[in-house]
């Protein structure tokens, strides 16, 4: 980055309040791991040149993008899960984006206030705002959180003291009734925008927030789809980062680009050419979501020669798999649709939650999965005590497991690597036996 | 108790599947317990006996009474929360009893199947099933679990495996909306109660089971304001053990005994007795609930000279301060206000819940409380971040805090023990200042 540029961005961040000594260290962090595992990876194709330029200009160009818009008297809003629906928020003029809640660096600020038994990414979010660390949170006009788990569910309660905060409830059983409970949130949700951006939210506004939102889920859908080929003509790593982006990016160029992206995929499953020999262990992931930077366990999962095939993950299937059908011509009923559309996602927050269970077991047949590693963030209660019925489950499938629970720090990696070896070699023997 | 008692209980506790070897150690400990922590204390109010045979025979004629309930038809419920409404499961012609939750002695045997990182009283539920050892849990023929917390949620799906298990989803905003949300899940479990009972619950048939359970509320909340007296005529381990009695005795019993118990402390408040001298430091604990027998806190507080004067927790305020109110003559305005009734508890688990910051600065008031202990089980994220603005609100009002996070286990108690003598003295020093 020349002088020029890197003197125009501290310029943008401290118009936002931004802590630009702090911010300046996090950036630098980001930058060695950039160049310390995306770009040390082999074979990788051309198109990604796009998602590269954006992961080592993360806080640049769409931060100025941002702040233009805001100049023009354009909103920002801020969320923290997949339930909140971008296509509502988009549909009053406002921009929407995914926070940062994936890196350790604030942890330890975080901990001065919130218990330490939290998980990480809930810290890590919260401790972005109270050192002033993520230019995204700063601008945000409105930070949207909600009721998925204990842990967000109160800290949002903290977090209102220091941004303008506001919460959606998600309801917990997966029925009917509460498909509409949802709604009316959503409802609410909708008036609070309103109020946010001065915006009115129309059917029209909203049907074409939706098909742009949906068109993202689309192109997502296509490249994980092209990771079912064997080889894999794309490293999990890279695929992680490209949905990771997905959540600050704009939307339709985000979709343009991944969709340019798998259409050099298809060229690629077309000739055999991947990113791993063909034969290299195929592993699925499932569980907690890795939000940006946290890419510690697909790094060290194909450092050691394995693929990573899939994300069953918030960062990943949960994200994108479920699209709105309203059953009539009316906001109302397209509002009820996005209900529908969120309440179909099997995120362990439900109870019960059967489908998640299912999801992986076809979707590892689907991508052709030698194994699954159930990952869950330290202290997350509903995807820990999902890896019990996970685990009897896949047991019955005849499908290897390995139960992971980490924290953001590296702390465990030396643990971690053996037994991610040890399950690696055990994928080998499996498939040797045939 | 007589050779033939023994061996009649044995008998009762077999016939329900309990291990009967491991169910003796469990009874062992729990008496040496209640020899060396509620035997010990001196100036007991004389209507303590019942509730120390009570304690002495925890498991025998209360079991007794339940099986010959069962013997002539009769079911029993059991639950883990006081958002299950016992007036329903007694409309339905069931007994009903809170669940053992409160000893470390399951916890080991629960951790080979839950996360670790699980609040002591969700391992020490799920331990007791596992290792059979707990006879009320064996002999229901429903247990009922709810969704105020995480683990708990995540548990039940875990604990279905093993016995019928039926959820109730208890909302987490407190708006209007979500008061017709509990209603409607309070009358999906009265058909849940009439088919596993057979009976229909009726107008009548609840009204009566209402004030039943209303009247033992009432006695409580008696009992309770007893101690708002210097000296308090009661110590609080008494009171504690009291309310826990409570979600397993008949109601209607408990709640003569214990009106009978107040008649003796109303003297002794007018004659001026206390469990401890007048100006002892009068402590209130709030937080996380403490089950049977976890008496860990209250003892080493009044052994160290202190009164704890209120509980601000399931097992104090929040089970008993709120009665329903219908609106109309009906058996629906009657669900309504049920559901009202326990909308109305300022759990942690609701968002935002600025009520329980607000009842315990009041409480502290009415009880002339020096200070307050912030208690949290491990993990529990609910309690523990409601700590956060608990610290700050009460900063604020001038009252002394302490906050202890603690696990089931005694391996803390030096550390416990040397930070309670601590706040106690500092409570001294500030009612010297005076």
């Amino acid at each position: 980055m020349s002088k020029e540029d890197k003197a125009s961005n501290e310029e943008l961040w401290a118009g936002l309040g931004v802590d630009i000594a702090v911010h300046d260290q996090l950036i630098r962090g980001l930058a060695v791991l950039e160049r310390r595992l995306h770009r040390k990876q082999n074979n990788r194709p051309l198109k990604m040149d796009y998602f590269n330029e954006v992961l080592s200009d993360l806080h640049g160009h769409r931060i100025a993008e941002i702040v233009e818009h805001k100049n023009q008297g354009g909103k920002l809003v801020g969320s923290y899960c997949v339930f909140i629906p971008e296509d509502l928020v988009l549909a009053a003029g406002a921009i929407h984006v995914g926070l940062c809640a994936g890196s350790d660096f604030p942890v330890q600020d975080a901990e001065k206030v919130l218990p330490r038994n939290t998980c990480p990414l809930i810290k890590s979010s919260f401790g972005y705002k109270l050192i002033k660390a993520c230019p995204y949170t700063e601008a945000s006009d409105l930070l949207v959180g909600e009721t998925t788990c204990d842990g967000k569910k109160k800290m949002f309660e903290v977090l209102a003291d220091y941004h303008p905060t506001y919460v959606i409830e998600v309801p917990q059983k997966k029925n009917t009734r509460n498909q509409g409970v949802f709604a009316a949130e959503l409802t609410d949700f909708k008036v609070q925008l309103e109020q946010t951006t001065g915006n009115q939210i129309s059917q029209e506004s909203l049907q074409e927030a939706t098909a742009k939102v949906e068109n993202k889920f689309k192109a997502l859908q296509r490249l994980f789809s092209l990771r079912q080929a064997d080889p894999a003509p794309i490293s999990g790593l890279d695929v992680l980062t490209i949905t990771q982006i997905g959540f600050q990016d704009d939307v339709e160029r985000f979709a343009l680009r991944v969709n340019e992206l798998c259409d050099e995929l298809d060229d690629r499953v077309r000739d055999g050419i991947g990113v791993a020999p063909k034969g290299a262990p195929r592993v699925l992931i499932s569980g907690s979501p890795m939000s940006l930077p946290n890419w510690r366990l697909h790094t060290m999962l194909e450092k050691a020669g394995a693929v990573v095939v899939c994300e069953e993950s918030c960062i990943g299937t949960r994200l994108f798999s479920y699209l709105s059908e309203p059953e009539g011509d009316s906001l109302e009923e397209q509002l009820k649709a996005i209900a529908r559309r969120h309440m179909s996602i099997n995120c362990a927050c439900f109870t019960p939650n059967h489908g998640r269970v299912e999801d992986v077991i076809r979707l590892a047949k689907e991508y052709k999965a030698d194994g699954v590693i159930h990952y869950t963030l330290q202290f997350c209660h509903t995807f820990n005590n999902e890896g019990v019925k996970m685990e009897k489950a896949l047991a019955e499938a005849g499908i290897p497991l390995l139960r992971v629970e980490a924290d953001y720090s590296s702390d465990d990696s030396g643990q971690l690597k053996t037994r991610i070896e040890a399950f690696l070699e055990l994928l080998g023997d499996i498939r040797g036996a045939y």
